[in-house]
């Protein structure tokens, strides 16, 4: 089947363009020593966070204890959770999932290091099986991770020294991490100064960190400006979006995934209604300066997507020179590509605009 | 199960609250003569469609096909679906639910018009079932809705002489009807005056019109102020949310569905993280002026939920004179609860914190 014949909106996988970014990635890291550990969150499907482990991936990163056991159940076996798992039905489920898997937790407080130990002790049935631990550093995000120092390595010391837990080391995040290529590189920079601290202090206090696991989509290609990470937890790179291109780290060309939309309206003049509104695209907004728009238009990138309710997008023709009617079929490269795949059941994979593959979204809308 | 033993985050209804604003807009639509007919895209459950119908609404809408095939499928049969339907492959679709509904469904083109028709042709086996239809007018919300008029008349005229479709009226929709109640009634007063303008012009072209289909949240309880309406549609009224409060419609203590969220975080000095983010709220953002936030805290208004990643919400604790652990529970009223609702997989009902329904999001993500 060709992708003209999908029904809209549907979302389209170009499978050489997504084989070519996971390639280039781990190609990258390979060159400079560091693993990759793709976070999956953007894409959501085990087919292909098994490619990108065949690719040379140590493994993958997830967000939600829901996307491990999707992940886990199919087969996916070296495996971060990069996210605090608190309260007593989580837990249960951590255990149980780590007895299939080689799992990594990352949290920030002694609290839920606690929390997790116990819960090895209460429900791991003697197994023996200890739980990998990374303590989540705040290193300019403001987000979770706690401060570098004296307390942080407090921190890190106690979890060396709790039962079920594997002390591994330290987890950042590049996310913060923005501007021109240059500017990228001269904040890469103090990062790469900040890290060598930090780690200097915790080997004083005698521990060991194998692991720094760090990165994002945009610094990808300069991760090897930052020694002491150890491995890579870039997700967007594998598909791209308007975001990723507007950082200027990679280009149009490299965005695998486009949505299809149909137009639907034409009866306001200058305007154009098309069949997907937030609730294919979500509002997330362009993080580029300029007008905010809701994507860009492949075929015509001078129609404007200017406004969303949630079944109907509103797409602006009147710098366009080109005329469009009820029924046209329209392809659109979201702003955020992780939060737009979260809202579609399924994907089609096609080389060249032959449908190849289907695969549903089988870790979409995990949220516990 | 107490609704505090559920795991976070998770969507909870407050039955009472629910039920007592569904039967105050019945009430009131009732009292004016005007039928209600609750779009169901804020629920997407077909329990609460088949409550709205028992309290009296003659029927319910839908903005896309799936929704229709899943609340068909529950039994629900006086159906309109607000949407244009553009394709071959949800012609088909529609014309095959159509034999088992009494549909109704709107769009504003004759391109539209003669799909539909041509598919009861193709489609509907010579069963004679017609399908509905109402010529969608825009009346000042500049989204789809062909411009009241001559070319109007003239659609309508076809439309009526259609075979296998039945044309019943007009569809308008009031979403552009904003401001306090003073200035939404002035805004009303003359949505009235236009729409009997319009009324008699079709009337003068022979053309009869039993339906016409309007109405929002906003102006609910001021449907009376707009005489040709003939039935409501507003969705968002059975929970409300931040921006129907915001509005003044309608108090917090008339919002029905909370999302609870844990804090998974105390890390970053004056702010806390809780287990929410864009992925379980949307990004959609407050209408109301002042600072942008993405929902409103039960236990605590002095904190300010300012800003969202996928799974992270960022809660300012600056304001606020009350202290907060890891594993504490809160509770979110969203700002647009729609759109918060599609990114669930169930919802709790609940009386009093005694849970006494889990239901699925059965028309959850239908985007076709």
């Amino acid at each position: 089947m060709h992708i003209s014949e999908l029904d809209t909106p549907a979302v389209l996988i170009d499978l050489d363009r997504m084989e070519r970014n996971i390639r280039r990635a781990q190609e990258h890291c390979g060159r400079h020593g560091k693993a990759m550990r793709p976070h999956i969150k953007t894409h959501k499907i085990p087919q292909i966070a098994r490619m990108q482990v065949e690719a040379g991936a140590v493994g993958i990163t997830c967000a939600k204890l829901g996307e491990v056991e999707v992940m886990v159940g199919a087969g996916l076996r070296e495996i971060l959770l990069a996210y605090p798992i608190v309260g007593e039905a989580k837990l249960r489920r951590l255990v149980r999932v780590a007895q299939e898997a080689n799992l990594t937790v990352a949290f920030d407080s002694l609290e839920v290091a606690q929390g997790i130990s116990e819960a090895v002790g209460r429900y791991g049935e003697g197994s023996g099986r200890e739980i990998g631990a990374l303590v989540e550093i705040d290193t300019g995000m403001g987000r979770c991770g706690i401060a570098p120092g004296p307390e942080m390595v407090a921190l890190c010391r106690r979890v060396a020294d709790l039962p079920g837990l594997r002390f591994r080391g330290l987890m950042t995040y590049q996310g913060w991490v923005t501007g021109t290529a240059e500017e990228r590189a001269a904040k890469l920079q103090t990062e790469d100064e900040r890290l060598k601290r930090i780690l200097g202090d915790l080997a004083e206090a005698g521990l060991e960190t194998p692991v720094v696991s760090g990165g994002s989509t945009p610094t990808l290609f300069q991760s090897h400006l930052v020694e002491p990470i150890t491995e890579n937890r870039a997700g967007t790179y594998v598909f791209n979006d308007v975001n990723t291109v507007s950082t200027g780290a990679v280009t149009l060309d490299d965005c695998a995934m486009r949505i299809a939309v149909t137009v639907v309206s034409t009866a306001v003049p200058g305007q154009i209604i098309i069949d997907g509104g937030s609730k294919t695209f979500t509002s997330d907004r362009s993080a580029g300066p300029g007008e905010v728009t809701h994507g860009y238009v492949v075929e015509d990138p001078e129609l404007r997507f200017v406004k969303m309710n949630e079944e109907h997008g509103y797409v602006k023709r009147d710098r366009s020179t080109k005329s469009y009617r009820i029924g046209d079929r329209l392809h659109v490269i979201p702003n955020h590509v992780c939060v737009a795949m979260n809202m579609h059941e399924e994907v089609y994979g096609h080389r060249n605009g032959e449908v190849v593959e289907t695969w549903p979204v089988a870790a979409r809308g995990k949220l516990r």
